[in-house]
């Protein structure tokens, strides 16, 4: 995630510089044929432009606002990991007086949950964080981050039973381990269901044709310097497609991809601190971009 | 649901190319007209095409909106249902000590939800997963997943009872089974209330009209080239009126339904795991859409 | 609630004849008037028209955006009864060990609830259902759906104190009752506040200027044909009014009203099911309408 | 708050007579000093007038949107105190056995909840109402209604170790009171925190400056009945401005206001009439208008 | 915050005045150039000052409805604050018989919260509200205000082993921190999430564009009144996006930003009198701004 506002509008403009080529390329083309060969059926009216235009201000809001709900709600999913970790961390060092393997058993989940959503193979995190304990539980299980929840839940019910703690405060742990269930589903949910092929292809598209269409219907009134307004509109509308496209995926690991890593070391840093164990620094960004 | 973005762009243009066609011949029959016999009357101003423009942008944007708003509210519950079935599986696991015939029985509700969804009679998987125990339970009952909840919930009682667990624990239990059954409930009620009729079919209708009258208002200033415009910009309409059709009944069969049976199988993969029976292999798209 | 489309269509046309007929009239009234007195006052530019049309979009996108949402929370509210009235049932028949009793005074809540949403004084599916034992309890009360429920507490608090049940677990079925409680709250409150004035009188005056202006400005260009493209615009904006106001009062007895009878009745057949008494057909669409 | 429509028109009328005669007589000043001294500069073109119709929509739709989803979340927050009122209310009947007392301190509650909002002294329903040995705990205390509930409390402690109430029950009845402590604290936030200040002043100015220019850039095609067509389009964005300014202070006592006296008299009834205590007849509208 | 309108539009007119002096002094350069040296190539068509506009229209509209979003949830979340710490105190006053230490303890926490957001160093309020006892807590920690709500957690822990309260009803308490964590995290979330930089950056340039490009369009038409007409509509734009400036980052220590510390004066005058210790009085308003 772009957190330097300088150094992202530099990435975006760097990620738009083919777009704008290509577009200052076709308006060239389309202006030099018209004022040396004057090609007749290129006087387009502006009705079809207008109402293309139309069409694709629906279709770029539809999918705009979709992808950063997407994007937002994956994004509180998140935040509800970094929550229910610590409210179980508190849970841990006071109904259950202090464990510090389950401490660093939820430290080790936000990592694994990051490697799942970002199918990705690097479980070092885990590995270094989890208790050994537990590891044969996570072997071989397709969904490790629901793995380590099961073996959090193993754990907590041994103690609950070795120290006769009472059933309603061992609910309340539960039922954190539920939420945290909850959260994890959800943002596998987002993974898993891309957006709509309606609204992830047809915008790109019906831009793309707005794009080709639009120095025809300028040409004949801007003469010379249609491609500096055809060019600055139609950046606009693919400025608007990017927008959508960049959020769409908020796993991915592009710039525009969610700060997965800063959020997992974030909730080491609380669980560690919290039963007084040593804590790493927490991440830096690199060149304005979190991890 | 189409998961592959060439597959679904290639799918989009095949369900359009009905309508492509049928656009084209009326555009051309129209210039024709024009062009041949000059039917004066044919001349129309641009004011009443904008204005039936506005008010189909309104209609599309409801619909479509809306539309969304179904689907994804279906695959949220859907979520709710992977979700609860996960920590059903952490309690039966850790408060129950271990249960499989529970696990058997959660992992055959969602295919008993997907049937009742669908309206299929394929219960196959549900009887397959199900235990003998619980078979009579099911039998001439209207509503299968209820059937089979009010089963779990029965189960959970007695062993309850048998183990002596503490009421804290048991309503922990209970309420993810209200859980799940809000999440069917949710589902059931997308399924049993139709978009409002007034949504789901006049915009297809207003969409016709607007492409009947569109070559109209434009064969006076484009002349010959009119079918290229008009179909396009028709064209885009008709693909906006088609995004809300294919999304506004998230339970049909069609490449853009939910893909129900993927899921049920991720549950399925997940319990089963999680008290170490053996479990299938997930589902493989076919032919980049997850059924 | 319409759930057959081409039924659907064929009632929106027939409550829509009126605004047409009045439509096409004034729109004749106009065209004559030009045509043959030749008033010159009559030529109106464009721009007053699309300014009206500006306003008159604000309008109706305010309007039927609130008056879909209220329908819809409506709905997802009487699915909340739906879902807290089965996991009633399963807590009845697990916790409780069966007690048809409450099951059939849960069965009588929703008839009691739909009587006191519509205003109606049809109480007879509700003396049929609920026990002899608690009807005293509903006599005289203003709100009957709530004495039900404060009925179904007294005897669960019975039941429980007699078989001695765990609090924790009575904790559990008074929570699915202050659930149902806050459903019911929130259908009474949709009932008691009818959308604010401003957006059930403005639009349709404001539709009904713009209809009443639109024939001035187009007759100029249109001539003798501008009935038809005027009439046809205006009863797009006439629709789009309608569908707000059809949406405003889910509760009504239109066929665009809420089919509460039907909900009523798929909630009795469960509840009756799952105790093992005789459940009643559930009730078909009559003329593709459900009551 | 408004509930009979014929009224409502009426009223709003009255509201926007000032608006509208200052519009007529700006566009008779602006006409008569076109047609008769024929100012030359006054030929404005239609775009600014377009331009600046667009920003004033986007505008209107933030404001009104906002204003109307505040309004909104306030009816339901004041929904919840009315639900959480019956919940406690089944709760006093059957956990506590019957406590008419807690019964009448939560129907003065609701009273007192309006008077914090209203910023009102009318404290005489509250006194009425609450049991005497509460009083005291009220008295001075800067947040009257959670002190109330603060008493309700103390009480509910008090009944359930008097009667040795199982902790869970207990916890259900407080948690009843922490969801009524949420409503609370929602109602005061939309209180405290005003309409951001761009919202509720902005669009006020811009509909202004519209208003001004509108009869300039008609003046030219529409001559001497300028006055109507510019009056008319301002009239409704004038409206447009009224709906959010009516909306977003839900508390004041104007006609648009929320009807708390009615929800208060309304919780007062059920939980009388739940406690076997004689209840006031309800409120009935004055005028059309719910106080 | 401000909360008073007058001074509100004085502080937007400050605010707005380099953005008028600029478009003003743009403005005039081009009409001179235009009048003087009659450019030729300035004459620009409208059309392509209408499409950017849309598209302004659409980045505008994206952009400040989710600034908003963002201020409303956050100040959402500074409301869950608020109700828990209430809820909390009542809870203290009841279940555990009053409690001082921990009602000053939750009365520093949210002056902890404030500054932690603000990512300001004044902790002096929270060392004057927080008991000895708790203070080498907090030394150290990452995150204060966690560490804060652990502390409280172990002395409740500690309270309720000494005086044998019931598990459900710590359960109760422990559910209250729980929810007090959640808001916490939503509004780290909140701040370490700035709006995704598309939308923070994007249209202040376009709007910019826009303003450049505006009097150009303008010139041939207006003539002399050209920079009365364009920057008025530059300023509406410029404002549009001065709206979502001033909302995008609701932690900063503008005129815009939240009142934290209002609002956590208002929780410590709750707290203080709910377990009658003296209270400081409210904060007022600095000239109509709430700090």
């Amino acid at each position: 995630m772009v957190i330097n506002r300088k150094i992202g509008l530099w990435i975006l403009m760097r990620e738009s510089l083919l777009s704008l080529v290509l577009l200052c390329a076709w308006d060239v083309v389309v202006v030099v044929m018209f004022q040396i060969f004057h090609q007749e059926w290129m006087e387009q009216p502006t009705l079809p432009i207008s109402l293309i235009g139309s069409a694709l201000v629906l279709f770029m809001s539809f999918r705009n606002n979709t992808a950063y709900n997407r994007w937002w709600e994956g994004r509180t999913l998140w935040g509800a990991v970094t929550n229910n970790s610590r409210s179980f961390a508190r849970q841990a060092g006071t109904i259950l007086r202090g464990c510090p393997d389950l401490a660093c058993a939820m430290a080790a989940y936000p990592y694994a949950l990051r490697s799942a959503l970002g199918r990705l193979d690097d479980i070092d995190d885990v590995l270094r964080l989890l208790p050994d304990s537990m590891k044969p539980g996570i072997e071989g299980r397709a969904n490790i981050p629901a793995a380590i929840l099961f073996q959090i839940g193993l754990r907590v019910e041994a103690e609950c039973r070795r120290m006769d703690i009472d059933g309603a405060l061992q609910g309340q742990i539960d039922r954190i381990l539920s939420d945290m269930s909850n959260a994890q589903g959800g943002l596998e949910r987002i993974r898993n269901t891309p957006l709509a092929i309606q609204f992830s292809v047809l915008p790109k598209v019906v831009a793309a044709v707005f794009c080709i269409i639009l120095p025809l219907s300028m040409v004949q009134t801007l003469g010379w310097i249609t491609p500096l307004g055809s060019s600055l509109v139609g950046l606009l509308f693919v400025a608007l497609d990017k927008i959508g496209s960049d959020l769409q995926d908020p796993f991915g690991s592009t710039p525009h991809g969610m700060p997965m890593l800063t959020i997992s070391r974030t909730i080491e840093i609380d669980l560690m601190q919290s039963c007084g164990l040593p804590a790493p620094p927490p991440l830096a960004p690199v060149r304005g971009v979190q991890g």
